[in-house]
C-alpha cells in the first residue's frame, strides 16, 4: 500500500486552464477545507452574512465566506472573539473564513484619519473614539479572528489618483507587506499579498513583481472597483493579471456583479467578494440570468411564475413574484431572506457554472451564451 | 380485510383528559393534516411568521399557523391571494392554516369605525380607505384565503365594559354567526363559533350555551387579554369552559405567554395563538425555562452558553447569548431570525411537552416543576 500524498496546506492546484482566455480552473486548500476556483465568497462583514443563518450558507454549498477586519475590530471587538475562541466559532462557521485587512473600510468609512508610514489613525463611524491600525496590529486582529486568509494591511488610493501619489502609496503598502510577513506567525492561516499602483499599468507591474518575490501563497488585487470606469478597470486588470505567478490563486476584491465574473475572470481572477448580491436583496432586487428583477415593480402583483425560472434556489423553487412582492411592500423580514437566498446562491451557482465550463473547454462560448441573455 | 375507518373532516377525538384539572389531549382532524393538542399556533399576520421562512417552521413541526383576514384583505387583497390559489399556495405552507375574522384588528387598529348590526365601517390603517365587514363578507374572505379554520365576525369589546353594553355586543354578536354559518359554503372548511360576554360569568355561560347548540366544529374563546388582570381572565376562562362541549377543540385567542399556557389548558383550552413569542424576539428578548433574557443586556457580552441551555432548537444548539447580543447591538436581521426560531420553537416544544404529560398523566406536576424554575 502507498501511502496518500500528504495535502499541503494552502497549496493551490490548477485543474484546467481556458486554451483561449486567461481562465483557469483550481483548488485552494485551507485549514477549514478545499475552496474550488473560481469562486465567489459571499461578505460576512459583522460575523454573519446578513440575513442567512449558516446552515442555509452550507445548504447552498457556500465554501467560504468574508469577514471585515475593520468592522469586527469595532463591534464586537478582539476580546469578545477572542474569548469565543475565534470567529468561526463565534458565528458556528466551520468552513473557510478570509478577512480583510480593513485598510478599504478605514479610508473609505472613517472619518479623521491620518497615515504616516508607522499606520494610520482613524475615528471609529460609531462612535468617534480613535484608534490606530499598523500592519502589525492588523495582523494580530485577524490571528485572533483566526480566519483561514489574511489580508496584510493596504493603502486604498481614491480614484482618480495622479501618478506621483499612486507611487508613494506603493511604498507604503509595500513596506507595510514586508513588516505584516514578519508579525505574522499563524501558520494555519494564509496571509496574501495585495497588489496597487492606482490604474497605471507600470505600477502594477512593479507591485506584481515586487509581491511575487515574497512568494506569498496567494495575491489580491486592489484598489479597483473604486469608482472608476468599468473600462478603466479591466484595462488595469489585463496588465495586472500576467505578472501574477501563475501557480497562486487571485482575489480580485470588492468586485462581483455577474457581467464581472465572465470579464474577470477571463482575465484570470480566481476569487470574488462583493456585498452587491446582499445588499441588493434587502433592497428588493434580485439578480437573474435575464437582468436584475425589482421586486415592487407593480407588473409582479400578479406574477406566479418563479423569480427566476432557471434558478433552482430556495427561493425560485417555492415563492412566486406576486408574493416576495407582497413581502417587500409590506416591509417583511421574510422578504430579505428571501432574496437574498437567491442573489447568493445565484452568485454561487453562476461562478460554479463558469467553474464548470472552463473544466469542459466551452468558458468563452458560455460566457457568450450568458452576455445574449443578459441585459441591465 | 376490514377497511379502515375514514376519518372526519374536523373531528376532535380525545386521548387523555387529567383526572385532576380540566386538561386534555386531542387530535383535531383538518384538511392539511391533524392537530395535536394542545397546540401553539405561531401567528402569520401578513402571509408569513415573521422572519420565519417555511421550511423551518416544518423543521421545528409547526403544524398549524395564524393568519390574520384584516392584515390580508388590505394587503396584499384577495384578487392577489385569491389568484394564487389561496393563501397555502401564496406562502407556500401546505399545513394548516387558521384565519381570525379580522374583527379584532378593526376594533384595535382601524380608525373611524362605525358598527350596526348589518356589519362594520371602519377605515384602513394604510391608507385610510373605507372598507365594510359583514359576517358574510368576512366568510366569503376566508373561503379565498382558503384557511383550514375560519372565525365568523364579531364585536371585540373594550376592557372594561358595563353589562348591559356587553350584553348588547352579545346580542350582535349571535346575530352574526347564525348569518355566518348561512353564508359558508366551503366544506373543507371549519367554521368555529366565538364566545364573547365580557368578563361576566352568566353572559359567557350564555353565550356558550347559544354557541353550543349550534354544533360548529369547534369554538373559540374571545375577548379576553384585552387589558383585563391575568385572575380576572382566568376566573372568566374558568366560567367559561364548563359550558362548552367536551367533544369540540376550545380556542383561547391571542393568548400566549409561557404561564398561560398552563393555567389555560388546566382550565380545558386545547388551542393557543400569540404575537409574544415572534414579537418579543424581533425586540431581542428570549422566553427561556427560567423567564425572559434580554439578550441586550451587557452581562451577556462575554456569555458563551446556549441561550437556553435545556432547548433543543437551532439557535440554542449552535450560537451562545454572547453572538445573539452582538447581532442584536449591531442591528443584523441575523438576530431577529434566531430569537424568533428559538420562541417559537419554545413555545411549541412547551406546548407539546405539556401534551405529553397529559397523555403520561403528570400534567399538574409538570406544571408545578415549570413554575417553580420560572419567573418574568
Amino acid at each position: 500500500m502507498t501511502k496518500p500524498a500528504e495535502k499541503k496546506l494552502h497549496d493551490f492546484k490548477i485543474e484546467a486552464a481556458c486554451s483561449r482566455t486567461r481562465a483557469r480552473a483550481g483548488v485552494f486548500n485551507t485549514a477549514h477545507g478545499d475552496i474550488l476556483t473560481p469562486v465567489f465568497m459571499p461578505v460576512g462583514t459583522l460575523g454573519t452574512v446578513k440575513a442567512l443563518p449558516p446552515k442555509d450558507l452550507v445548504e447552498m454549498d457556500a465554501r467560504i465566506i468574508l469577514g471585515n477586519t475593520y468592522h469586527l475590530y469595532l463591534r464586537p471587538g478582539t476580546e469578545v472573539i477572542g474569548q469565543a475562541g475565534g470567529l468561526h466559532k463565534f458565528m458556528n462557521w466551520d468552513r473557510a473564513i478570509l478577512t480583510d485587512s480593513g485598510g478599504f473600510q478605514v479610508f473609505s468609512l472613517a472619518p479623521l484619519r491620518k497615515l504616516t508610514h508607522a499606520g494610520v489613525t482613524f475615528r471609529s463611524h460609531i462612535d468617534g473614539s480613535e484608534h490606530v491600525f499598523t500592519p502589525e496590529k492588523v495582523v494580530e486582529i485577524q490571528e485572533i479572528l483566526g480566519s483561514d486568509i489574511a489580508m496584510p494591511l493596504d493603502e486604498c488610493l481614491p480614484y482618480p489618483s495622479e501618478k506621483d501619489q499612486a507611487e508613494k502609496s506603493l511604498e507604503i503598502t509595500h513596506e507595510w507587506i514586508v513588516r505584516s510577513i514578519a508579525a505574522h506567525k499563524l501558520n494555519e492561516q494564509a496571509l496574501f499579498g495585495i497588489i496597487q499602483g492606482g490604474m497605471f499599468a507600470d505600477l502594477r507591474k512593479k507591485s506584481c513583481e515586487f509581491m511575487a518575490a515574497l512568494d506569498l501563497p496567494g495575491y489580491a488585487v486592489g484598489g479597483l472597483s473604486v469608482g472608476e470606469p468599468k473600462d478603466v478597470m479591466l484595462q488595469t486588470l489585463e496588465a495586472t493579471t500576467p505578472h501574477l505567478p501563475e501557480n497562486k490563486p487571485r482575489y480580485l476584491m470588492g468586485v462581483g456583479h455577474p457581467v464581472d465574473f465572465f470579464t474577470c475572470i477571463e482575465l484570470g481572477i480566481d476569487m470574488f467578494d462583493c456585498v452587491l448580491p446582499t445588499r441588493m436583496a434587502r433592497n428588493g432586487t434580485l439578480l437573474t440570468r435575464m437582468g436584475r428583477l425589482v421586486l415592487k415593480n407593480a407588473k409582479y402583483r400578479l406574477d406566479f411564475t418563479a423569480p427566476d425560472p432557471a434558478c433552482n434556489c430556495y427561493t425560485c423553487k417555492n415563492f412566486t413574484r406576486a408574493y416576495l412582492r407582497h413581502l417587500f411592500m409590506a416591509g417583511e423580514i421574510l422578504g430579505a431572506y428571501l432574496a437574498t437566498w437567491h442573489n447568493v446562491y445565484f452568485s454561487l451557482a453562476l461562478v460554479r457554472e463558469i467553474r464548470q465550463s472552463i473544466l469542459e473547454g466551452n468558458f468563452p462560448e458560455f460566457k457568450e451564451r450568458f452576455l445574449e441573455g443578459y441585459s441591465d
